[in-house]
Parts: structure tokens; sequence; C-alpha cells
């Protein structure tokens, strides 16, 4: 009995978590795309963008679309593939909104395909719809999105994906001003070079980071949740990050930095219950200002990418 | 029933485990100094170098010596200490050896003092006979050595020591040319600023190599030794480096790099078995010439500095 359709979910990630730029992202539990795959009996790859009916339909321009034709290019079924998709995560918001095309198609078709696929080899896939997107061949979003958790990408060539385990309890606020940041952009502003003495602060905080999300010591990813490179820079491209941050802790978050490449900022956070008071706490500091939001409180997501629906052949 | 004599054992360390500049280290278990601390009616510190008698005595130049002085200076306690100092590790052999003075001077006086001091103080203590040997306060060996197996130094403003699981059998092998390399010199020769890429691709190396310790992941740990920040600098200062470290791997070595600031070189191994032949085919590449060496092969130093023998009064 053939699988017929699958339909899935998609999640958001927080991409560069504070000091472990480039190297290091999780899924978020509650935010993501929905996406709907079916087998059709015209051969090849269809799209249909069930919101956001501005992305691109065209298979070659389509996030998703060039990671299902690169899988069917391999693979070569002997049917076509529609894939409905509908967003939850808005294109430009630094939550992986490109990484959850991306890696939802991988997932979707391997699922149809009756998983031929490896999730390492799934992430290589999910790559080109990021190199579309970006330009640049990533894993930062497509590694936490299909292998779920906290992911760090110890290397991009050879691709090395290490799952990490987090403590049970951790949960993300997210706050995404609807402003534009092109990760172009915000990739460009970096500086090219960083004096020695800041990179190894910085990597004696990554240190400490892999080692709290390990051993479940709070207190520890709350020390090393310290950036002196990145976030510095990119601070000024968010409306109040100043403000959110120091909100955010306030409010008894362990740390906050920038979501991927921003406009959106995230903090950690112990506990759901904490959480919650510190995108309460997140959302006061843009209230009454000009710049309009939408905000997300959600446990880390295990899971990555995920089966919702599924319906088989008679 | 007071304490009057106290002998210990204070082990050899290698800092800078590769990728891990400036914020890692581990104690060696089969190599270090002896250490005797005995009360004295006669009060202030004595120091007596029991070998290596060129090293300065008096206790303000001597790396025991101005440690022990900082803690009687908070204590004051009512009697006076002699110290006989038996090196076991060369200085200048960049095992550790002035780590192995300072740590063992904390841990011995409060062990004679009946232990007023937590580990994280000692190691307070430790760095100013650090700051005497080389003109910097760190702590990546003396951290190693009063904690034990490996250290995570966070941060040394305001000090942060995580002490991290290592693998049961992680067995390390040690060649020591006997060169000298002072570590002022071995400092001054590195750049003072690197490429954001280069050090990117370092600390996602470090993470690396934290979660394969952490996890015992002996495939993690191999992928992740590599530093391309200080070793290839370093390399130029110690004989024959390239094929010390080929050799160590081809023997079965998960990876090699330079101990602490040279010119001793290490490769860890999953066991001791591995170690011993690693060790061995170091020893080949030396053979020969007219640098004459060391080696040492051990575990990982679990403990730290130990009590091995102590006199109590009557």
């Amino acid at each position: 009995m053939d699988m017929k359709e699958v339909t899935i979910f998609s999640p958001a990630t927080v991409a560069n978590v504070s000091c472990a730029f480039d190297i290091m992202g999780f899924a978020v539990e509650k935010a993501g795309d929905r996406m709907v795959f079916r087998k059709i009996s015209e051969k090849g790859i269809r799209i249909k963008m069930k919101n956001y009916r501005e992305l691109p339909s065209e298979p070659e321009q389509n996030v998703a679309g060039v990671v299902a034709l690169a899988i069917i290019e391999k693979i070569k079924p002997d049917f076509g593939i529609l894939i409905e998709i509908e967003k939850g995560i808005l294109p430009g918001s630094g939550m992986g909104s490109s990484g959850a095309s991306a890696g939802g198609a991988a997932f979707g078709i391997n699922q149809l395909l009756g998983e031929p696929f490896e999730k390492d080899e799934l992430v290589q896939f999910a790559m080109l719809g990021e190199a579309l997107a970006s330009g640049v061949k990533h894993a930062d979003n497509v590694a936490p999105n299909l292998f779920g958790g906290f992911t760090l990408v110890r290397s991009t060539w050879p691709l090395d994906v290490v799952p990490l385990t987090s403590p049970e309890t951790l949960s993300v606020s997210l706050i995404h001003p609807l402003i534009e940041v092109k990760t172009k952009n915000a990739r460009n502003i970096l500086k090219k070079s960083l004096l020695m003495k800041d990179a190894i602060t910085q990597w004696g905080n990554v240190a400490g980071l892999v080692t709290g999300l390990l051993t479940n010591d709070f207190g520890l990813i709350s020390r090393s949740m310290h950036d002196g490179i990145v976030e510095p820079v990119r601070a000024m491209l968010i409306p109040m990050f100043a403000d959110l941050k120091q909100a955010a802790l306030d409010a008894g978050a362990l740390g906050c930095s920038i979501s991927g490449s921003g406009p959106s900022v995230f903090a950690l956070s112990e506990n759901l219950s904490v959480a919650e008071k510190v995108t309460q706490a997140m959302r006061d500091v843009y209230t009454g200002l000009d710049v309009p939001f939408e905000t997300f409180t959600s446990g880390i997501g295990k899971q990555g990418c995920r089966v919702v629906d599924e319906n088989y052949e008679k």
C-alpha cells in the first residue's frame, strides 16, 4: 500500500545561538509551516503557495522546488509531486523561513518515496534551497529543522551535523518586528576579521554553551550566552534591540540574542512559564511604537519536521 | 589531631587542547611533581628545591612560593611552612611545570590548613604563580591541575572553571624534545587578529571537541581536533612537528597537537594500548636525530593534585 499524500509540519528554527555564530541552531516547537505532498500522474514537481502567493511557484525559483527537483533527479520516481505550502513563518523573519521550506521539502518527499535517504542526506538536499534563498549553501537552519532540538554544524564541507541534547524544560520566546532585514545585507555588515582575544572569549563561551546544554546546567547556559562579535554589529538593524534584551533578562531569561540574521530576537528561559513572562516583557518594549510585530512562546522542537497526516492508495 | 606534614602529587597538564586554545586543559595521570609541606615553628614560607636547584628558592621569586605567601597572608597561621619540591616535570617543557608548582602549592597548603578554600579559590591563588612564571595570570594549567580531568576555563575574569567529563579509557602520549621554548616567545609569534571564517571553523571544532568529550564520541573528538590558528604558527618552533603528528595519526591517535606553548607534543588515543603505539611512533621520528627527548604514556589524570602521604602531630 503506497503513500498517496503526506502532510507535514516543518518547524521554524533559530540559528546563530548567541556566541555560536554559524555553527548552532535549534527548532521551535510551535511555529512552522504546513506542507502537503501529493503524488500526481504528470511527472515533475508542481508548487502551490497557499499563502504568500508573491513567492515564486516555478519549481526552479522556489526554495522547496529546487530541493524537490534535486531529489527526483536522483530517484526518478514514475510519478510527479504536487507540493502545497502554507507558510506559518514569514519570509525574512530570521526564524528560518527558507530553511523550513527547504527542510520540509526534503523531509516530505523522502516520506512520500518511502524514506530512501538518511537525515544527513536530507540536510544536503535542503542546503540547495538555502543557496537559492541567500546565495550561501548553509545548514544552520535546515539541520535543526530536520534533526530537531539543538544541532551543531561542526563543519559544512564536509557536512558534520551533531545533534545536542538540551534541558527538557528549556523554552524560547521570539519577537519578530515586521521589518525586512535581508540575510545578504546582515552578512555584508559583518567584519571580515576579528581580534584573537575576542575570538578566544567567543569560543570559551561556545564551549560553555555546549556544555551547559549537554549537562542541563542553566547557570552555565546563561553565563555563556554572550556574543561579542556579531550581535553588537547586527543589533543596529533591529529597533530597540538593547531594550528588548534588557527587558528579557530582567524578566528572567537565561540569555537573549538575534535569531538568525534578524530581525527576530529570541530569548531562552528555564521553562515555559518564565518564557511567557519574557515574551510579555519584550511585547511591552514594542507596545506603543509604530513597529508592528508578532511573538511566539514555545518549547524547543525536539522532533524537527514531522508527519501530521498521511493517506494511502487503496 | 593536627596535620604536621603532607606529601602530594601534582600532575603535569596539557593546555590548549588543539582547537581549544586558551580555554581547555587536562591533567596527565602519570607525570608530575612530588611536593612535601611541613609545619615549622618559624613563621613564613621556606622553599627547598630537591632537584632543579637553579630555580630560585626565595619564596618571592619561586612559583610555589608566591602562591604560598598569598595564602598565608590571607589565613595568617601561627606556624611557618617548609615546602620541599621534587620536580618531575621539566621547566619549559610545555607540560604545565609552573602550573604544577603553583597548583600543588595551593593544594598542599590548603590540606595543611584543614581545607579552608574551595577549588575555585585555589585556582585563583595558583594563578599568581603563573603570573610570576610567564607574566600572564592564566588558569589553563592550574585549573586541570587542581580539578583533574579536562577543564574548560570559560572565562578568566571573572574566573569560570567548568570540569568536563571525558571517555574513561582516553589516554595521552607526550613527547618532550629537550629544547627550550619560552612561553613569552611562543605568545609573541601569534597573530593578534584572524579571519572571521577561520574563527568560525575553530569554534565549530571547539564545540565538537567538547561534545565528543562529554558524550564519549571518539570519532567526533578526532574530527574536531584541528587547530587552524595557533598550531600552524607555533609548529615552526618544534623540530619535526609535521612528522610527529603524521606518525601519531598513522599509529591510530585521535588527534595530535602542541602541549601548552610547546615544545612538547601530545596525542590523544582511545585507550592506553593505542597510546603506547603512538608514543613509540613519535619516538621513532626522533630516534637518530640529535635532539634529546623524553616521552610519557598515561591515562587522563582524573583526580588532579592528590595527597600521597600525611603525618599528624601526636
